[in-house]
């Protein structure tokens, strides 16, 4: 098999697992520069969401390829109306810069201005992407993209064999971006299924926290430092996951504990979430059954957000065991429970309660400092200093 | 070009936009039995989950075609091991059953009981599966597939240029069946996601539901009831949706709304929820406030729950016009809200209730009846009394 077509059939080979649209066509472009010698190509992209070709990649020497984004090519544009409305003017599909040139200058032209019109059109729109060859890009009967080839190297001429390999390729390339795309969609519509159901239990953990009157916007808030205790935990290399898909994963259990932990205080008769002025030694111990009521309602999804479920079980236990439900101490609370148990601490003294008003930022520091490595974590302590800091500046 | 190779070229374009792996399989092999002219096919598929092959598709004139589901291929196969451990005794990849047998017979092998032995066993194997000649399909150096030919019609035999051209198209289908998994694995999250989804939203509303001591279960029944009236109206053909997309959507819409109608009574304090007695004027009046406040709590989501949003706001319409909160009428209520509110006036019914006892089914039915055209909908009676009957059965 000749050279070039060797390395264009294994690249049509490879093409099909690459799911970014726009990886897929740099490779392609490069492959087919160094396949067939070419001075620089490019590729005109069709994107559906703005209705017009954009030249998404282009490769080749520096100083004869195309700046990337230059090119915004409209469905009015000679070339697209050319390849998409099948005009024809010779047997093949391709335009060619050369043979427009020739058939311009060619006595028959002049009898047929409506021709030559279109035909100088099209020169002039190729002389504008430096185009040598155009090829057009199909999948069924929708024009994907265009192929834009620039000059062989060493100022050698394109064969008819390399433009009929170029052009099954083309159709390859169609279908190998259409997957892409295909993919691409599904992707973005996981993601969107995602944030929303974060958005969900947001809403519905604030409709549960409505009820305490004085803890508007709470969830939220402690949701939010918490995220950014993770982030900073993971900067500082005390959270190790073995790869990016199980720490995005730890994140998500995080972000749900924080929204729900404080879910089981349904379960608590509103006189007393709402008490004014402190509690008896009774109440105290029903509001101090809210991780495990949290946990009972969570129930029916404990395969699901297990490490969700434990951070909320947790979230009131102390680094030196004195907390609830379990008494739990140091490393055996886990990290998810720890770090909202910090961020809830921090909100609770920096809002307004029934029982007293809300403490200064600098006092609440100054709390969560003293009572490091007692009540909270050492090392999370830390990571909460360094968010708040770098807030402030 | 020669015919058959045209055809499987066209074939292996296409081959990557079926993105189910048994659909795709069963194409190429029909495929694959036209073009050559064989008396069946069939292809050995690797299944992750089962860690075993299973002969996914067969092909071909029956009589001489294999049953699917009859080959259970271990790893420890001699053809899987001969494929996947670089096994060579030719300088190709195909197993060929007169070769095997050819090679068996010459005089060498008798100096060489382990790869006559070896050899045996493969003979035995291509037998069983009526394979004249088996090829590898591989992805990466994965073996994807074995791909099973059995005998050309007419006896003819098979020609080094088929079976090279077979072999190149084998690693296409690899590449394919990769592509259909890949996306089989993305949809198969998207669907878990989207049950995760409601789930969560049935667990949270539940919670909130736990609050009003009399009513345990009686969302998670309410939407049971109304998504089977939806179906019932649906096979009526009242519910009329362009597409197969439009009406899972709407489902889901009242799946949510069903869940969640209720959502507003967090909103109404203990006392009144939970009142024994009949209620005041004014205490009505708060009770009724629940489907806006429940719109209120939502409002973060109301694009993308617009439906179930009205769902909730309406549920207490009534088809006179004579309900709350804007007293509409007839086919001004929205579609999700009427199901809803017959589905949750019949669970009512059939429930305890703080001032009075669970009515019978019957007297519930009765009642329903009775109201058709002034509380409800008439068509939603018709289909609500039907999902009844048919449970009944």
């Amino acid at each position: 098999m000749i050279g070039y077509r060797k390395i264009l059939e294994q690249a049509a080979r490879q093409m099909i697992l690459i799911h970014d649209p726009d990886v897929l066509i740099r490779l392609i472009i490069k492959i087919v520069i160094k396949a067939i010698g070419l001075e620089h190509a490019g590729f005109l992209l069709y994107e559906e969401e703005k209705g017009y070709y954009t030249l998404t990649v282009s490769g080749g020497k520096s100083g004869t390829k195309l700046s990337e984004g230059f090119a915004r090519v409209r469905r009015e544009n000679p070339m697209v109306k050319y390849f998409s409305y099948g005009y024809r003017f010779w047997r093949d599909d391709f335009l060619i810069h050369s043979r427009i040139k020739r058939t311009l200058e060619s006595k028959k032209m002049l009898k047929d201005p409506l021709r030559r019109q279109l035909l100088k059109e099209l020169q002039y729109q190729m002389e504008l992407h430096k185009a040598e060859v155009c090829l057009p890009c199909f999948f069924r009967d929708k024009l994907v993209g265009i192929v834009i080839l620039g000059k062989k190297m060493k100022r050698k001429t394109f064969t008819f064999s390399e433009l009929g390999y170029l052009s099954i390729l083309a159709s390859d390339v169609a279908m190998a971006i259409e997957n892409a795309k295909l993919f691409q969609g599904i992707r973005i519509q996981l993601d969107k299924n995602r944030k929303l159901f974060l958005r969900m239990i947001e809403v519905l953990g604030g409709a549960i926290e409505a009820k305490d009157k004085y803890t508007s916007g709470h969830t939220s808030r402690v949701a939010v430092l918490s995220l950014k205790i993770f982030e900073e935990l993971c900067r500082r290399g005390i959270v190790k996951k073995k790869n990016y898909q199980e720490k995005l994963r730890m994140k998500e259990m995080l972000h749900i504990a924080a929204l729900l932990h404080d879910i089981g205080k349904i379960g608590i008769p509103e006189h007393i979430i709402n008490k004014q002025g402190p509690l008896t030694p009774e109440e105290r111990h029903i509001i101090e059954q809210h991780p495990v009521i949290g946990v009972n309602i969570l129930y029916p999804l404990r395969k699901e957000f297990k490490d969700a479920i434990l951070g909320i079980k947790h979230h009131h236990e102390r680094y030196d065991g004195r907390g609830y439900p379990e008494g739990r101490r140091g490393c055996h609370i886990p990290l998810i429970a720890a770090i909202i148990g910090l961020a809830d601490a921090y909100d609770a003294m920096t809002s307004d309660r029934p029982y007293r008003k809300a403490l200064a930022k600098e006092r609440a520091i100054g709390e969560i400092r003293k009572n490091k490595g007692t009540q909270f974590r050492p090392d999370i302590v830390e990571a909460f200093l360094n968010v708040l800091m770098r807030e402030e500046v």
